[in-house]
């Protein structure tokens, strides 16, 4: 991996974890320079619904209000207004009362899984996660070198023995990544019981909530662990993961975590010594949007936009594609979740192609944190129009016929 | 540390390494909330200075002229616009080329610390670095739970295989934190062509270039090693950090690293599993305030200021802190780094007592690698007004005469 112009020896060798990574989430971040290339990998907003207007306004106002606070090194754990308005917004949500001890204010979500890996990850311990588990989350954990175990959020589903193995279960209960999965709430429930009895952590990561499509999510289980102890600080074992990128925009980067407050002192400590603090710019506009009721404006339309495109793109399909792939249509989010009729269908063969025919979805490899799966693929519906999405699968089903017949 | 307030057993413990660290920069970041105390901790620029409404007309540009591309998940490298006007200040100061391969934008320098242990530590990796450091580099490198061996800048200096022993070395040459002290230039190519003897990586922390009271800095490593090899694509051994924290606000959280297109690509790898992009509308609010040529018009007055608050507190600190400790005048940079005199002064006893007298520093314990130094502290000078630091060595001066007599 070294190349030194100068010809001498090589320089030492990287971090061990670096050899078993990749670079799918950059190349999908880089995508899109070529407009004639559709892709339907990354996890990402339509751009063309950011309320951009609003935003410059909110920054106008933020810079008056705050002035130079607003371009200080914060608190580590973020802008305390921003801080009680966001535990304001989750005691709404939850039913019950979380105050800023509860509170850290993170890079997106994804400096959440990055914390908790950080807090609570020493080589080879382990991990409960539901199978496939979203990319992101196994890149954040990867450099602690965990171990992984697969969550059944069904009946009877992990045994609380498995749980207590673990340092923390992991999942994405509403409209998950990769899957579009929608758990239900006995499912919830089930689980949460079952990590109570255990005593072992539960990430409850939750960026799709805002995305809706048919009818409700049905409650987090923080406000199932919330609604069993509704007085006092909040001190149960849900670690819950929000963010500001699905439903305003993903730029500012503006995520939280709720928790109790010994996880949220540990996980400050470990952003302490991440970013020292995050761009207080950043919480500042974040705030000015919210106080404006921004998603109030904003969501409802976005989502009715999105559900088109969940349906253009699945209509598509089902002319398109199925032939070699089967999927549920998922009730929100951002994706669709194909898997191969049978074993001969490879999704890491058919990328390849599918490069060639210049369109993009995310092999399910990556989303398998033992790595041997072959047959699935996860497209997103969100970032291109109704058009683009039918092309898409259009030159997906091309690119199909081609490696498989 | 874990208290479940439903009784049951303990939860999974918290990673090995959270039980070495402390959290003394969040104390630090938190300073300040009484109008009484006189905090001369933190190494925080003077927000008084602060270019609010430049930063105001900057984000209104930004959004004007990049629109939804400014609120967007941007490459996990950064806004390309930005990373292309580093490489070019970069390639200026240091009278060689560098190109974009050569350039990540991070969170302040700070991630850039955070990003070079994750690529390059294993447990027990061995790091060289500058005793007393920057308390910061080892906040960030704990979680990797790396060695450390001191570095000698002097002569004949840390030898060669002493430097092949380790991952990477680590120094900050100008006005070094804490010590303010600035490496001879001699001593700056004596290291560099070591580190070139010994294959390894040299990281230069960079973040005090811009304060300079007296006279110039001299050369950085990356130019000394960029005059050597001044054709093609830099892939020297230098990993260079700077940031705009100390020249224009540190709340936009904007920084970089400079190094080898192999290095830059490892460290992408772990940004994307880290934080997935920064603030798109942070890098193109600096953006514009780099090409209005912000630092031009705002950083003389501000060096101006800083020198006379440096000034006043060594003239109060000759007054009132000389009978138990000594300091060089640092010639740029923010902090004064005290001795004591003898050995029965232990600035972490005089901490406890400053408190009470309302004003705080840092003790010397937290830059040493090796935890055993009791007898030092940094003080900084650019945060408050020269009044402010009169009536801070006053007080620091009256506890001490409490402590020690």
């Amino acid at each position: 991996m070294l190349n030194n112009e100068r010809g001498a020896a090589v320089r030492p060798s990287f971090s061990r974890w670096l050899s078993q990574t990749n670079d799918i989430t950059q190349q999908f971040m880089a995508m899109g320079v070529d407009p004639s290339f559709i892709s339907m990998a990354g996890g990402l907003p339509a751009a063309e619904f950011y309320p951009v207007a609003a935003a410059a306004e909110a920054a106008d106002r933020a810079l008056s209000r705050w002035g130079a606070a607003a371009l200080e090194y914060g608190p580590v754990d973020g802008f305390m207004p921003l801080r009680a308005h966001i535990a304001d917004r989750m005691s709404r949500m939850a039913g019950r009362h979380f105050d800023t001890s509860n509170v850290l204010l993170t890079v997106g979500a994804m400096q959440g899984l990055d914390l908790i890996g950080k807090v609570l990850i020493d080589e080879g311990d382990r991990i409960v996660t539901q199978y496939p588990t979203y990319v992101g989350a196994l890149d954040a954990w990867r450099p602690r070198q965990p171990v992984y175990t697969p969550l059944d959020w069904g009946k009877p589903g992990t045994s609380v023995e498995t749980l207590r193995s673990a340092k923390f279960v992991y999942g994405v209960p509403n409209y998950s990544n990769p899957t579009g999965a929608l758990v239900p709430t006995p499912a919830r429930a089930a689980l949460l019981e079952k990590a109570l009895e255990a005593d072992t952590w539960l990430v409850e990561d939750d960026p799709y909530l805002p995305l809706q499509y048919d009818g409700d999510a049905g409650p987090s289980m923080l406000a199932l662990d919330g609604a069993m102890m509704p007085g006092g600080p909040y001190n149960g074992p849900v670690i819950y993961l929000g963010t500001l990128s699905k439903s305003i925009v993903p730029g500012l980067r503006v995520g939280w975590v709720i928790a109790s407050p010994d996880m949220i002192a540990a996980l400050t400590l470990a952003k302490q010594s991440t970013d020292i603090s995050s761009s207080m710019l950043t919480h500042a506009v974040a705030l000015e949007l919210l106080e404006a009721d921004i998603e109030k404006v904003h969501v409802p339309g976005m989502v009715g936009h999105y559900r088109e495109r969940r349906d253009a793109l699945c209509a598509a399909a089902l002319e398109t594609l199925a032939p070699w792939f089967e999927w549920q249509v998922p009730s929100g989010g951002m994706f669709v979740w194909m898997k191969a009729r049978n074993s001969t269908i490879d999704t890491g063969v058919l990328y390849a192609r599918a490069l060639r025919e210049k369109v993009a979805y995310v092999p399910g490899s990556v989303f398998d944190p033992a790595g041997v799966d072959t047959s699935s693929m996860r497209i997103n519906f969100t970032r291109n129009a109704p058009d683009v999405l039918r092309e898409g699968a259009r030159r997906l089903a091309v690119a199909a016929k081609d490696a498989f017949g």
